[in-house]
């Protein structure tokens, strides 16, 4: 008898942005692993769970995935109910092929619950559609992979991707925006670009910055140390003027960078 | 006095995948307007309201769009909850800018509660991730604009979009399977190209096709009337392998293209 690994989606950030299904499956646990950004109310739904920390890791990211997908072999020859839960989708950013791919391999059955991934709960923050009639059919979700700290204009699929998508949306970008927006400036994306970056998207303590792709690292130097995204595009040319719910909104103009 | 109308995502389609927060609000509305593809256990939670059905559209869509924005704003004024519910994301081909414009300049306040998008339930039910270490670091979503039946090569943004991206994902394809892929073939996608089409995604009515892009529309043409969405990329190479899980898969193979 080998138990049921539910790898589950706990969503951008806020508690009650969980989905209906993994509160429930929460609450039926036995145990539970879940990663550093999930927020602790979350965890806390597990009332009857052992509850582990799997989010410090130690040693090289390989190390460290191969520890936890042994972990889960282990807890699902013991639990019939075992959650693995991370923040966002576990199917965007989220390295849940690899998790599946261990998983099957020992025998154990998997399923996935979908969570509200960080872009979404970026966009209902700043209150700009990532779609819209006759400005962009298309949004794309990438990560950058940025070899130096500065701009990377060799054919880069992740800033390609980017470029050919009406809005893109660039995921963990900590820490690498100086170079994001040199590299896209360098594969001719106009520095005027309207650009927002949004950190701890959907929580209470969100910041958000608004301004153009050509201060982007200026923007971004604004912001503390949670998890960020990046949202470029049309869509947000009227961001600052239909954010009557956002506080924190820095309006940046192209003024201030031409001045 | 005017009220707040909430713009809500229902998620994909089951109605256990909507978010604790919509939810809370259902319970509290006072009035909800709703959309066709929404579950009738998700509407059922609106104990208290008046549920309005704006989903079966009369005359142009655009005329359509100015009675929904008329009905709301009027809502607002009578009442201090309005919830208008949309199918999976409002911030995703949720038309969520017309509405948000319409209410910000009636003075009404907005709100925005994300939910879960189509995409990520159909990589929950196919059980693959759209993103996966070393193959795809870049997931596009994407509307076809699609002006007759047969492949359109001129410079087409939604198609550039779609073949930039390492995983592209397809919404409201429903009846132009043939034309997108004679349209991604034409402008180099390999027709080999591992492809998925996922009618009524997290639902359990779900149906799931896995093939290539080549044999797209002869996919397509085994749904039934729900909504669906196209799933492209080397993501789903080993689909077949591991969707345990999935009871409705026809693997099509390239062998099948080549016979």
């Amino acid at each position: 008898m080998t138990g049921t690994v539910y790898l589950v989606g706990a969503g951008p950030g806020a508690p009650d942005l969980l989905t209906l299904r993994a509160a429930r499956l929460l609450e039926r646990a036995e145990v539970v692993f879940y990663d550093a950004l999930v927020h602790p109310d979350t965890i806390a739904l597990a009332v009857n769970a052992h509850r582990v920390d799997v989010g410090k890791r130690s040693g090289s990211r390989a190390t460290a995935q191969r520890f936890i997908n042994k972990r889960l072999i282990d807890a699902a020859h013991k639990y019939a109910v075992v959650v693995r839960l991370k923040g966002g989708d576990p199917m965007l950013f989220g390295r849940a092929r690899e998790e599946i791919d261990a998983l099957q391999q020992a025998g154990v059955t998997v399923e996935i619950v979908p969570g509200i991934t960080a872009a979404l709960g970026a966009s209902a923050d700043l209150g700009v559609s990532l779609t819209e009639r006759g400005i962009s059919r298309s949004v794309t979700f990438v990560t950058p992979r940025i070899s130096n700290e500065s701009a990377d204009t060799r054919a880069s699929n992740w800033a390609l991707a980017a470029l050919a998508a009406d809005t893109a949306v660039i995921y963990m970008a900590r820490g690498q925006a100086a170079a994001v927006a040199a590299t896209l400036i360098a594969l001719g994306k106009p520095a005027h670009t309207p650009v927002a970056v949004v950190e701890n998207a959907s929580r209470t303590d969100a910041v958000k910055r608004i301004g153009v792709l050509g201060n982007l690292p200026a923007l971004a130097a604004q912001l503390g140390g949670g998890p960020a995204i990046i949202v470029m595009g049309e869509v947000l040319r009227n961001a600052t003027k239909t954010s009557g719910a956002i506080d924190a909104i820095v309006a940046t103009t192209l003024s201030s960078l031409q001045g």
